[in-house]
Formats: C-alpha cells, structure tokens, sequence
C-alpha cells in the first residue's frame, strides 16, 4: 500500500534556467553556437526549445520581483542565479565529430572531455557568461 | 542547402543542477517532498533521475575545481552558482490536486500559481536553499 506521504507522479524536468548578464550576447551565443531559435522573447527573457525540454535565459536583475501575469493569469515568485552554472544538453552519438568540428569553426574551446562507461562521451565548454555547457552521448545515464 | 555555420542536431536538456549550502536538507527535501530516489550520490552530489531527465544537486563550494576522472576517462572542468536559482518539473495533467494535497500535508506553502493558455498551470514553491521549484501540467510549451 502506498504510504499516506508518497509524492504522486512526477515527469522529467521541462524548464532549465540560466542567468545571463547580457542578453545579446547570450542570444548570439545560443544561436550561432548551439543552433537554438527562440520560441519567445522579451527584455527579461528569451525560451529555447530543444528536444522535449526548454532552456530558459534570464536577464540577471530582472527577476527579483514577483510577476503579476494579465487577465488574472496569476503570479510567477522572483528568483535569481549567479555564478557558472551547468547543464548537459543531449547530441545523438553519430554527431559527436560534427559537434567537434562546429564548435572548432565557432571558436569555441572544449576545456574537458570525458569518456563514460557504455562509451557515452561528454563535451564541456563554457558559454559568455562562463556557464559550463555539456553536450553528451547517450548511456550516461539510466534515463538517457 | 544548409549554412556552413548550421549547428549539428541538438536534443533535450538532460542535466540540470541546482546548487546547495546544505546537503542533507536538501536530500531530506528531494526525498520527502517530491518523491525523488537518488541515482548516485556522494559528499559533493547527489543525481536524481525525473522522467527521462536527470536533477543534479551540488554541495556550494565543492564544484571550483577540475574533476579528474580515475582510468583515464577524462576531466569535468569547474563550475559553481549561487541565487535563488528556477526550475520547471512536468507533472501529469490529472496530479495537480493530488500535488496540492501533497505539498499541503508536506507544509510546503505555494507561493504563486499560474494558468496558462491550454489549461496549463504551474504551482511555485520554495526548496530549503530558496530555488523556486516549479511543477507544471501540459500545455505550456509546444514541445510539453
């Protein structure tokens, strides 16, 4: 029997946040290097899609104070970030050469590189604001 | 034809991380109210799989330094951060008043709530670092 404090179901993680403390240079940065287009945008903000999952970017400073939505949408809290964050971005496993090769033409340096068991490989650079970027294989992990 | 500059295929974020001052809380907090069982875990991370994703939770201050990887598998480069950091987890459309009754009983307080087009909605609440956790029904995005 379920115990009375058992957490119902929950999925996989559907928004990831970064702080940025410039926006056009993220946004040039996640285009050009990653490929990713915005599917909306504003002077606080900018959400990529990518795969099943969002990559949301924050403007540092424009996140401290609750958000009141229109037409009694509701509220969004505040939240912040600093510091190089990190997040793993999944690339199939024939297109390990092919990123090496596009972040190589970007200019764009792999500061680390690991080799996992099942052969799953990860790829580590940073973006402008110095976050620690990952592009991983799969077999890293159960899930993936 | 595709541009010379085209990034190769790109998936969903598989990695995310948060960052804590206090280990053991936050595992009390990730188990209890959310439900969540650690893949791996030691003194500076613990890895939680969520659906087809993964949530790593880093201990502050055990991040600043190059990782070497023992059999030559290679280096993790340095990363940190600090902030009431945001992130969004998928619940099913039909667990919404199941995770109200949870996060009540859990004495979790719901500190903003949004509906969104399509029926979405997302409840915000605080984990004990202050990082705004978000649970969220489908709807919000084309890609959820």
């Amino acid at each position: 029997m379920a115990s009375p404090h058992q957490a119902p179901p929950l999925g996989s993680i559907i928004e990831s946040v970064l702080y940025t403390q410039d926006m056009a240079r993220a946004r040039e940065f996640f285009a050009r290097v990653l490929g990713l287009t915005a599917d909306l945008e504003d002077e606080r903000f900018t959400a990529y899609p990518t795969g099943n999952t969002m990559l949301l970017v924050f403007q540092q400073g424009q996140t401290g104070e609750t958000v009141q939505l229109p037409h009694d949408m509701g509220t969004i809290p505040p939240h912040d970030g600093a510091g190089r964050q990190h997040l793993a971005l999944a690339i199939p496993a024939g297109s390990l050469e092919a990123w090496e090769a596009h972040l190589a033409g970007q200019g764009i340096e792999i500061e680390g590189r690991t080799r996992w068991p099942k052969d799953s490989v990860s790829l580590y650079f940073r973006d402008p604001d110095g976050h620690l970027l990952e592009l991983v294989t799969p077999g890293l992990w159960p899930c993936y």
